[in-house]
């Protein structure tokens, strides 16, 4: 059973080997963290390297939840951070682990749920996942020198986790004002302006169709968005297609 | 030759494995620390087990000073820590790894040699190495699991060193990189789509029109949105309209 401890999970996206999810799910624990996702594990799940790996962590493999995509992944969360050794041209706030856990920590106190992306071992995440993310995390490595391995960037981020958190007492529980979309909720809404600007011709030399979705979705989830806002956006693009259709 | 800049010495404590040298080696120069010192390696020196580990980080290796006791090794320092698990029953200060390197940093600024002990894999530091240490580094690590291992050790205390040091951690960067939209522009945006949706029918019924199109613009404001943004939504709105236009 998941300590009863509200906490961000954490996603591993594409995880590689067996091993390094083995090693990441200790590195959670010995922060006191037990909620890991995983994206697509190249290996399949139940994973006997992952297993080996985990001594005394087992228990988080076990209750892990597998996902197809990142989007299915986080659907729930209302605040979504990705882990990234350089920002890559997307436009996005960027924190240390400090103050992305501080920020965690007081979003998870008014009752948000709050996820954290770690990309494949080789590869890192890719600019798709980064731009469904509210904002990155960068760890401030040595410029001349950056070697962390997938267990270690899970490490230090549930360290400053608990760093964070121990000894302060969860005040706050109360739901801020707003209610806050989530990630389904934004997911919709870019599925609905790609499909209808597509029908309309915007995303146009196709050459360049991909990296524009990807700047849309970015600028969706990069926003502090309500619910209300997102229904706003979609009732703007239902009647424009309404409008067409009249033909006036 | 090592880096000019100052810092504390970290000396691993007669470590085991070459493996766990290089990895250790490894996790300083991700934070750029460059001065390791070895305690009566088990396997001597040089090792080639932890040079083959080292990637990148083996000139720490080449350059690490080799000593035969504790003593000798930390003979030039005025400031000792010990990294443990748990006290053990010596009467000394307990420093989280914050702390404890907001003091090295402090006192290396006034001219003190600082030197951090890490001990061997299985046991740790013994008493004995300990008693020769001026405090005590504790990891705030779950207690019902405690499994960091020598490397990971190494990375956090390296970690809070490079937070505890480095000028103001240059946050938000990526996000500086961008071209912020002003108001000139986002008050353009705003009658753009006030004028196309109040063709298209948007705004209705009538009474609700103003709170509608202040919502609008409360949106645009709200969101921190650079010029390729609003170009962005320009330009979807644009091609809504040429879309109807075409009328297909």
């Amino acid at each position: 059973m998941p300590s009863e401890t509200p906490q961000p999970a954490f996603v591993l996206v594409r995880p590689q080997m067996g091993q390094n999810i083995g090693a990441a799910a200790r590195a959670m624990w010995n922060f006191g963290l037990d909620r890991m996702r995983l994206v697509a594990p190249r290996d399949g799940w139940p994973n006997p390297d992952a297993t080996a790996m985990s001594a005394g962590a087992g228990r988080l493999l076990d209750e892990a939840q597998v996902a197809g995509t990142v989007a299915e992944a986080v659907a729930d969360c209302t605040y979504v951070l990705a882990t990234t050794a350089r920002p890559r041209g997307l436009t996005k706030p960027v924190l240390s682990p400090e103050r992305a856990m501080a920020e965690a920590r007081d979003r998870i106190a008014r009752g948000e749920k709050v996820a954290v992306l770690f990309g494949p071992e080789r590869a890192g995440l890719e600019n798709a996942d980064i731009a469904q993310a509210n904002a990155i995390i960068s760890v401030p490595v040595n410029p001349d020198f950056a070697s962390l391995n997938l267990a270690q960037c899970v490490l230090l981020t549930a360290y400053e986790w608990r760093r964070q958190t121990v000894d302060v007492v969860a005040e706050d529980m109360a739901m801020g004002g707003s209610e806050w979309a989530n990630v389904k909720e934004l997911d919709a809404l870019a599925k609905h302006y790609e499909e209808r600007l597509d029908t309309a011709g915007f995303f146009f030399p196709e050459a360049k169709a991909e990296s524009m979705k990807i700047n849309l979705r970015n600028l969706w989830s990069r926003m502090p968005m309500t619910r209300a806002d997102v229904q706003m956006l979609h009732g703007i693009l239902r009647q424009m297609v309404r409008w067409k259709e009249r033909g006036d």
